[in-house]
């Protein structure tokens, strides 16, 4: 089995709302499975010195509302731009890495999950009990999932899972790294593709 | 004949460079000219406190200059970033737009040639006397593109050119417009094609 796809993303992501749903798709088309590698926007940010998307100078920010919107489209998912954007969504990486303990092969499903539910109607993303709700419907233990937002275990992991990126210069989501080539953005899925099909260009 | 698609650029833009190569080949497919509009980046960046990418944080940077390879690969363009780059190209946008009104039909020759030249070895993309010789080898008059870098008429031309791009919210290149819907990067090329195949999506 080839090393897995790597795809480090903050849940607040809209770009990376979009690639997540086509990721494991697109990986196990050339045999690859997905690690989904949570971080946070905010701790990256911090070393460039950047900003959210939206919160750029007005015609930066509005022509990206525009292309979350048409991006979205283009890839045939639901997108609206929720009134409280972007957020802090350490408790929603928690337990996300709570998963990769308690049912590491339904990742993919909660990342696609809670991140469509965000964007495409009012959604607590961030939220220990909505989280628990989430994790419940999927048939697995809410009550733990809840815990885990709390627990110094996931909080320790989920600040090293922050300084990984950034020691790997990480410094945008979604960032994919095939073996150890790294491609930023929604938009060089095409390239990573074509990255697995010929095993590099 | 359906409204030219618009193509603004910076001949230094590694991007634009690679977008500039097919913009014309994928326009025509859809029955659309390409508007070449020249401007500077030094003038857009400005207004959004933007930076060139090579001189953005050592992380942002290196990616970036490895980013310009690859897609320079995927795209099937030759590429090696230049040894002086950025650099101004104030006289390369004057002979554009000189040969706007000389021979408008070779602009688009013009731009891949003198693009190619600059990002695939050493080349003068800025200097007068060096536009005189591409001008001259496309057959043209070579002495009237040089005298177009001083001349006034050509340099308002391009200043009132830089300002439409700051009115119509333009921050960095390649930036296509089609009818009146921006794009920005050569990785939107896909959503224009598709744009321009579905008259809007």
């Amino acid at each position: 089995m080839k090393a897995p796809v790597e795809f480090w993303f903050d849940f607040v992501s809209p770009y990376a709302y979009i690639a997540a749903q086509s990721i494991e798709q697109l990986a196990a088309r050339h045999g690859r499975e997905v690690s989904w590698k949570p971080m946070l926007l905010g701790a990256v940010f911090k070393v460039t010195g950047s900003s959210p998307l939206t919160m750029r100078p007005p015609q930066m920010a509005d022509y990206f509302k525009h292309d979350f919107l048409r991006s979205a489209r283009y890839a045939g998912v639901p997108f609206v731009l929720p009134e409280l954007f972007p957020i802090a969504t350490q408790n929603t990486s928690r337990v996300c890495l709570w998963l990769q303990d308690a049912a590491p092969q339904r990742i993919g499903e909660f990342v696609r999950q809670v991140t469509r539910a965000y964007f495409s109607g009012p959604a607590a993303l961030n939220d220990a009990d909505w989280l628990a709700a989430q994790i419940a419907a999927m048939g697995l233990d809410g009550a733990a999932a809840a815990a885990a937002c709390e627990d110094t275990h996931y909080k320790q992991a989920l600040k090293a899972q922050c300084e990984q990126a950034i020691v790997k210069g990480i410094f945008g989501a979604p960032w994919i790294i095939v073996d150890s080539e790294s491609f930023w953005g929604n938009d060089r899925l095409p390239q990573v593709e074509h990255w697995l099909a010929q095993g590099g260009f």
